[in-house]
């Protein structure tokens, strides 16, 4: 056994099953082991962006890490905006990253760059293997890493010579860090909070947003008449038909204000203060009323799930009935112009159950409340605003989740990004349609640029905007990776071919002119 | 005036006029500003690695920096590997970074990253702006920094508010710095070791390449019978008829050890003793001869074309005669199977005169020689080791020789990695012909695997360097980004294709399968 094995013997013992790739020559050892260990599925992707997002989509599904694997310093690089995002989603991630041999290294060879300083901003660990003898435990401590908390990113730097060089030991998993406990007296003090009859909020986030912490979030609101809130990009919420509604707070710093307002007590459940996503000259950062008190029923490392359901207990709110949503988007009937709205009412029409839609359009979001009353999926979205994160999500998802549809919803120009992601999708046979809104345009842009107070009418500014001349053919650029793609231009055109999208299996992608 | 227009006009006064950028929300002032400011270009890519490959080749044909404009954290780590490429090729570029408003840092937005973390590994010079009414001297600075040694990274954070508030100052240019002298003494010590009598070989790289360089290097090999050498990966050589024939170290360890046999001493003029790509198990990584001496007659800092011209004078080389190529490849009749070699001969064969040869495929490395008889042209190549470097580079040259004409020699594994930059040469109008080398698969890697001593003949390996299953379609992808394409399966079809191609101008794609 030499090291690579003994390394993905150790990542499997510590239940990682699933390793997106894009390797060079400095991980061909931990590439041949993949043949000689039972176990790892690997899947490659042409880009290293589509691997790191791919592994933060199957960690929002799975709950688990996947590994990743990368060839140096420059290939951790491409990876690092999803790796922010996955930060973002406190999605458990192992990055097993390549590196010249350690006898190698002094050369400074045209490859040879600063690893730990490439991981250092988006990574909670990172570790450089020292020897093929220490490899096995290594990776069990980095599974065991990502898993602190709500989830991290932990990297490994695997220098050649430990992956080539003997081993003999496969290492045991570690134990799983658990969720912290919330203290009795925090409950306690929350519950005199909501009870003193406040105006209340409830701002949800992580694992509380699945049906259990949301069954226990319903209950305290009934009892209490407090607002459930999440935050615009939630890494995860389970809604739709039979599940407790959720409000959404909207993007843009003046909504959110207006949103909140009146709020006199805003209760943090593993969740931050909500806070403009950008700063502008004229706009507040700091969205929580003037006035209004904060407090934190749970940290994100803590169990917000248990914390509401002690706080149910501590309410007497075992009897209150949960207001849950009903099924209300069947009667939709399409016509007229191919819009955001269009979109959204036949997504929710026609979305099967249990469906996974990865959200990355501005356009989708602001149709949020459209798929209240679709059948019950989980929504996933864009948590740390670096785009071109869904694409690659979507195979991530579709991997943890094979027997459940994905739905990504997704900006042309985003999707430019990380677009070497449908070529996996294809080959892995994801089950997956992703609709492109193809206004063909950074269009949020165009607002930003009003929003910030900059004034030009010029060529110049337009032109970085306008993704016209050419515009993008995403037919042809889905079809030359391998995705079947279809082009339309009115609702009624596109609810049929949704629909039908919806009963097929495999990818497909869908071009909606709006 | 606000920091925007202030930073843009001192970029201008400092000579810089072409910005490539990706830009978002935090770059909307100086997005605003490129219409109040004449003398600068802007060039949108929709991916950042566009923007600093672009970048890169843009500095190499131009010899001045370019600035890039990039998003926050996550849009600069975007960029990063291409600035890796930039950084090993000594290519000046002018980073300016986005980032959140200083009134806006602390509130941990999804957005807020550590921009100087990320910036590290690949940036010579950082600085974050403090106020607008200094970043017009900071712009002038970076400028002046990009262009220290033989051409560094400078990166110059923009926190929005810089930008929006009042300014009232345009920075002057500061002085371009000059690389340094090479002193008498190393000249004379220098002169007297090739006097001696020992085989002798010069290694070649920076401006030495370049016309005056060679000529001078050509004369002392005269005088000398010194070898002319280069780096496998050199940033940019002028070669082909009536040029000062240069050898190419080879790509293997191996290869470079028998090539370099015999050599008694090694006079690196910017150049740095040659180094195996990676570390083997069994192979060296230093690979210059046991007991050969090296001689280090300029540092990249220093100015090793006068250099070389000194050593003519102090060698008395001044009457040698320079031994050049001739013109000798008209005589090709493409037949048979289309490959390497073939692509390379009708390549030598048709290359219009001062075309661009930027060369992105392992197959055209190998067959470096054949193109030594083309018409006289410059070749620029992967320096830093990271792919996806080519297409962009190929939009920078194009941009920087709007006259001359691009040919980006392509494997289609590494073109997938910045496969959007055929959205910019077809919005951009490039000049440039992209041929890409299919052979549906990471083949170096497969080769890779064997020589890393590792043993493996299944199918999750092969898996990795596959590209089939789906195969990638050039001709759609390209066509779907605005750009003609075609698709070749003989030599003779690839000849009369590319000859045509050499005729026409514009963006066109060739898809060799090989």
């Amino acid at each position: 056994m030499n090291g690579a094995e003994s390394l993905l013997r150790s990542l499997t013992a510590s239940g990682v099953e699933v390793c997106f790739g894009n390797p060079g020559t400095s991980e061909m050892h931990f590439v041949a082991a993949l043949d000689a260990v039972e176990g790892m599925r690997p899947i490659l992707g042409l880009f290293e962006g589509v691997v790191t997002g791919a592994a933060d989509g199957y960690a929002r599904m799975a709950g688990k890490p996947a590994a990743t694997l990368l060839h140096l310093g420059p290939g951790l690089a491409n990876g690092l905006a999803n790796l922010h995002n996955a930060r973002r989603a406190s999605s458990p991630v192992v990055n097993i990253v390549g590196d010249h041999a350690s006898t190698h290294a002094r050369f400074e060879a045209p490859l040879t760059s600063d690893i730990k300083g490439f991981a250092r901003p988006v990574s909670h660990w990172i570790h450089s293997s020292t020897s093929a003898l220490t490899v096995g435990a290594d990776a069990a401590r980095a599974v065991q890493a990502s898993m602190e908390g709500a989830g991290q990113i932990a990297t490994l730097i695997l220098p050649a010579d430990t992956a080539w060089s003997p081993a003999d030991d496969v290492a045991d998993a570690l134990p799983t860090p658990s969720l912290a406990t919330v203290s009795d007296a925090t409950i306690e003090h929350i519950a005199a909070l909501a009870r003193s009859g406040v105006r209340t909020a409830f701002l949800l986030r992580g694992k509380a947003l699945q049906t259990r912490g949301l069954e226990a979030a319903g209950r305290i609101a009934t009892k209490t008449g407090a607002r459930l809130l999440c935050d615009t990009f939630a890494p995860r919420l389970q809604r739709g038909a039979g599940r407790v509604q959720v409000e959404r707070l909207p993007y843009f710093a003046e909504q959110v204000v207006e949103f909140l307002a009146g709020t006199e007590l805003l209760v943090l459940v593993g969740s931050q203060p909500p806070v403009s996503f950008f700063g502008y000259p004229d706009k507040p950062s700091w969205l929580t009323p003037e006035g209004s008190r904060i407090a934190v029923l749970a940290h994100p490392h803590e169990d917000g799930t248990a914390a509401l359901e002690a706080l149910v207990q501590a309410l007497g709110a075992q009897q209150s009935v949960a207001r849950v949503t009903t099924r209300a988007t069947q009667d939709y009937v399409p016509d007229g112009a191919l819009n955001g709205e269009a979109i959204m009412r036949s997504v929710a029409k026609h979305l099967p159950e249990h469906a996974i839609i990865a959200e990355e359009a501005s356009l989708a979001m602001g149709y949020y409340g459209l798929a209240e009353g679709a059948a019950p999926h989980d929504l996933l979205t864009l948590t740390g605003g670096a785009i071109g994160s869904m694409m690659p999500v979507s195979i991530g998802a579709g991997i943890a989740c094979p027997d459940r549809k994905v739905v990504n919803l997704q900006g042309d120009g985003s999707a430019m990004y990380t677009v070497q992601a449908l070529w996996t999708q294809a080959r892995e046979n994801i089950d997956v349609v992703t609709v492109i809104y193809a206004n063909r345009s950074y269009k949020i842009l165009a607002n930003e640029l009003k929003r910030v107070g900059a004034r030009t009418d010029g060529a110049h500014a337009a032109s970085m905007f306008d993704l016209h001349n050419p515009s993008l053919d995403w037919v042809s650029l889905a079809q030359g990776m391998g995705v079947e793609a279809m082009r339309v231009e009115t609702a009624r055109d596109f609810d049929a071919v949704f629909a039908q999208a919806m009963k097929r299996r495999g990818p497909m992608l869908i071009e909606a002119l709006i």
